[in-house]
């Protein structure tokens, strides 16, 4: 029997004030958090935090400790509160260098006279840290030990995250599967319970919609063996038919 | 003169694994970050987090003590997944008791054939706790020192909020503008990080656009004096029209 596959946790560090202020919505979260379940990765935290650097190295350091991974967005443009670079150095404490391939990549990109001091801000990285593409607009994110720091921009985050996706380590995929019933929660609530208690392998959460004036549960059921998760659904169904509910199969959870 | 005002800050911890899968996007983080701004609290960082024991109990506690007010939203209905209440009371190392007046509204909104038992748990708080009223669906949220826990539905969550709102204790308010202007960032960074250099009280932000194929930058001033922010605005304006950019002013921020 081959070994039982490890788990990989992450948490992903939204960096801006324009998020935290509710100004710019985040579309980074709603990409990264189905690409990494896709891969074996659990994301255990999302943190929003401010273009302040006391925050940022608090959370990064937290968050590097905790877990397998940790993905940051935004703050590394070329503008004075563009800080997440030297906020990671400071965090690893390490300096803050020029790295010659990101400076390479700067120059070819921008013609001569383009190629100010503050677009070179953005060739910093913390020294020992590799480069992640950056295939939209040249400026790379980068990698050091388990932190990978890329743009806040959605379209150039997606082209740096795909780069590296092939590289990251994945464990063992969580499989789901949600079935809807129009009955309110607690009516389902007690039963759930016990058939969650017969089966710690498979975690079953339950939210309450109201759509088309009617009450109703989606019950959402996580698992990494698809045969485990498929006798729970049946189980599951039943418990709905036992109480005069009609199970509706959702589309992929 | 009156005393400078206080600065009140504030977390939000968005607590469900159905968020954290990316599967239902957060809709109250959107609602409570402005609301928070307008009465003048700072909200300093949003953390999504999983329906799980040790992370709730980890995450209330850190951000308890860092900020002068924690809001909760999420995991207080009657499934076995709602945790939240359990994991404050813990938090706080007091006991979870059935608060009288919540189980007296839950009474007067189910018929007592529908009062069962997964039901009442949305009686249960944290000892010295205070109730948050919930006029969609009576099962109250509560208030534990400095940590407000609410629903995760969005309707609820904001009938929740509405009626405490009054009650906080707002600091300064912070006021905003945005211009925006057809440059790069990176030929705007240099002349703009010497407009902050300048201007120490007003936060200058910049966000990189593209619209309609054109490149552009948005800047965005915070200052909680009016007459700053509008001179800071309009040295901005001409710093953008000295680099041959035309400065267009953004609805409200």
């Amino acid at each position: 029997m081959a070994n039982k596959p490890k788990t990989r946790t992450a948490a992903i560090l939204i960096i801006g004030n324009e998020i935290l202020s509710g100004r710019t919505p985040d579309q980074n979260f709603p990409y990264l958090a189905p690409a990494l379940n896709e891969i074996g990765v659990i994301l255990c935290e999302a943190r929003t935090i401010a273009d302040d650097e006391p925050s940022i190295i608090a959370a990064v350091n937290e968050c590097r400790a905790a877990f397998d991974y940790v993905f940051t967005t935004g703050g590394i443009g070329p503008t004075h509160d563009d800080i997440t670079a030297s906020c990671i150095a400071k965090a690893f404490g390490v300096a803050l260098v020029v790295h010659p391939e990101a400076r390479r990549r700067l120059e070819a990109h921008y013609p001569t006279d383009d190629l100010n001091e503050a677009r070179l801000r953005m060739a910093r990285v913390p020294e020992g840290a590799s480069l992640i593409d950056n295939p939209v607009s040249a400026a790379p994110g980068f990698r050091l030990d388990n932190v990978y720091v890329m743009a806040g921009v959605p379209g150039i985050m997606r082209a740096m995250f795909d780069g590296i996706r092939h590289s990251l380590m994945g464990g063992v995929v969580v499989l789901s599967r949600s079935i809807s019933v129009h009955l309110p929660e607690g009516t389902l609530a007690t039963p759930l319970a016990a058939l969650q208690e017969r089966n710690t392998d498979v975690e079953i959460g339950s939210y309450p919609f109201f759509r088309a004036g009617q009450l109703g549960s989606s019950i959402v059921m996580r698992c990494t063996d698809a045969d485990r998760l498929g006798l729970v659904a049946d189980a599951l169904k039943e418990l709905m038919r036992d109480l005069d509910g009609e199970p509706i199969e959702d589309a992929k959870p």
